[in-house]
């Protein structure tokens, strides 16, 4: 088994350095490599190396992508629970926020979700509370793929209170980590896991994130590896928006508003466009300047003459006259024996 | 008089286009300037042209803005009645958004409009409901100066409800109009009056503003004329909101979410500046790597021994003694009989 060979491999080549490779290679020296498989796949983990079919090569992104503070780097392999497999994972979309989400934030992060996921493109986030959760929702109840990177073993589950999300994503989606069964999240742990998030998807959203979130740390990852970075605005009254405004105000994130916003940015080119907002057309939006000023002249109540209107529209009358003709055959001003007035069609 | 001659030779020289050059000279057409000049000084109402010191030269600038549907153009002269002078206008801040804004619109708008009030930057808008009135009320509050733009004649309220609105502006601050005293307001008045804000401030901030509003039209004009183009994010659930998030995405606006920003990209350069929000810094912030990660192995409850801290951390018994002695003497870790233990410091 080429995992097994892998796996052996690395406990001989200890990155002299300290940093994630250190902590994974010594996690991985403390254990006899074909037992821990052994035991892995009893509880239907699969290790996944560079070279596996299903290795999502994106990951060798990060090799270029340089260190933070000693992380940084390919994972070593990746430890998997579910059916959803890791090279479908090109054009995902990671959904990251705060743990302390408002209902707001969790409402356009489960929306996000479940717009991107019936889309076809996978949602990829961690197992928090909050967005991280919110996006999971979301794309589970359109039955689209998601996938939780966790910074500890994929058969712990943290938070605890997330044990049957995680079964469910485990049984439906996917459960990923770098760190073999059994390892404990630890802070840096929490960050090196960004990096992967990134690293595995084409685009980031982020949904809420206070001033120093780890959902910045995700972003700032995935601006490193050129992944698109996008931001969901909110209320500047509300401090889990802050840290969004702050890299849309940077240009380091796109500001989105809907999963229609992320997928003209993530989404296969030509395949997703978002309809710019407008407001509807009207049919006095065609009009020639002077037969706008002459309908502005037009009152909507008691009728006038024309040489009312043309006064109020500084038209001659004959100016006048005639756009008044010609605004009454589009329907848009009335006449009778009193004089002139707004149809109903023209003040809407 | 200088304004009378000036006035009279408008009267002579008709723009042969349609557009508010014709609007506006058919309606001095109709009327004696000299005459008209003495009622308007009956009134308060100053008539400044180019030339006068009070020209706000920054109007010139629509010369070379080009037209839209014949509007634009810099204007003959400004209807003034207040007792701020226009050239206090070059360094002024334009608030414009939606009447139908919300609360939380409102609020936003006050609040830029007393920060930069503050700060000695103009406050200019129009005279609507909504988001004009709130930023009008913002500087009043610090006593700031603000300036209202209208559509119509600076005698006129319009809306009506602000009347007592206008009068205050006019005995604090400034009302200005390219119309004169008696003009109606139109709605193509309401778009040549909108070039007005626009290039009578160094930047035009939008509060909010749905995907048709009048406040997009200053907007674009503050873009085609070089201003600062800004706007105020708010829920993507709330549609006074669209039209600016819109003006974000595509690049039109820079998001600013506090008077302080607004004041980086409009204050005179190095005097303003804003902080970067960020979270406070912690103690374990200037950790090493090594450090961090046995700091991120020593548990919160139960004390443990240095082995089991080694085995957690996935490094040598010795390294991880040397780093839980500094950690104490950091004050991030304590130690009794039973093992380690985070510190109160560390676990905030």
């Amino acid at each position: 088994m080429g995992a097994v060979a892998f796996h052996d491999a690395l406990l001989h080549e200890r990155d002299p350095g300290s940093g994630v490779l250190t902590d994974v290679a010594t996690r991985l020296g403390s254990m006899d490599p074909a037992r821990d498989l052994e035991l892995a796949a009893k509880l239907g983990i699969r290790f996944v190396v560079p070279g596996d079919p299903e290795w999502p090569r994106q990951l060798e992104d990060l090799a270029a992508g340089g260190e933070v503070q000693g992380r940084g780097g390919p994972p070593l392999g990746l430890w998997a629970k579910g059916p959803l497999r890791l090279d479908r994972l090109l054009g995902s979309l990671a959904v990251v926020g705060s743990r302390s989400a408002t209902t707001y934030g969790a409402d356009v992060a489960a929306s996000i979700g479940a717009g991107v996921a019936r889309a076809g493109v996978p949602v990829v986030s961690g197992a928090a509370f909050g967005i991280d959760q919110a996006a999971h929702r979301g794309a589970l109840a359109v039955d689209g793929a998601t996938v939780a990177v966790l910074a500890c073993g994929v058969d712990r589950a943290y938070p605890a209170a997330h044990r049957s999300l995680l079964d469910h994503l485990a049984g439906h989606g996917l459960v990923v980590s770098e760190l073999p069964p059994g390892s404990a999240p630890t802070r840096l742990r929490f960050l090196a896991r960004n990096r992967l998030i990134a690293a595995l998807t084409r685009g980031t959203v982020v949904v809420e994130a206070a001033a120093r979130s780890g959902a910045l740390n995700t972003a700032n990852w995935a601006g490193r590896l050129n992944r698109v970075v996008m931001g969901v605005p909110g209320p500047v009254t509300s401090a889990p928006s802050q840290g969004v405004h702050q890299l849309v105000r940077t240009g380091a994130a796109t500001l989105v508003t809907s999963p229609e916003d992320v997928l003209e940015l993530v989404g296969v080119s030509g395949v997703h466009l978002v309809e710019e907002p407008r407001g509807p057309e009207r049919p006095r939006d065609r009009l020639s300047l002077r037969h706008q000023q002459v309908l502005d002249a037009v009152p909507v109540g008691q009728p006038v003459h024309a040489d009312s209107i043309s006064r109020t529209a500084g038209l001659s009358l004959s100016d006048t006259g005639n756009a008044l003709v010609r605004l009454r055959a589009l329907g848009l001003v009335d006449a009778d024996g009193d004089g002139w007035r707004l149809a109903a069609l023209a003040h809407r």
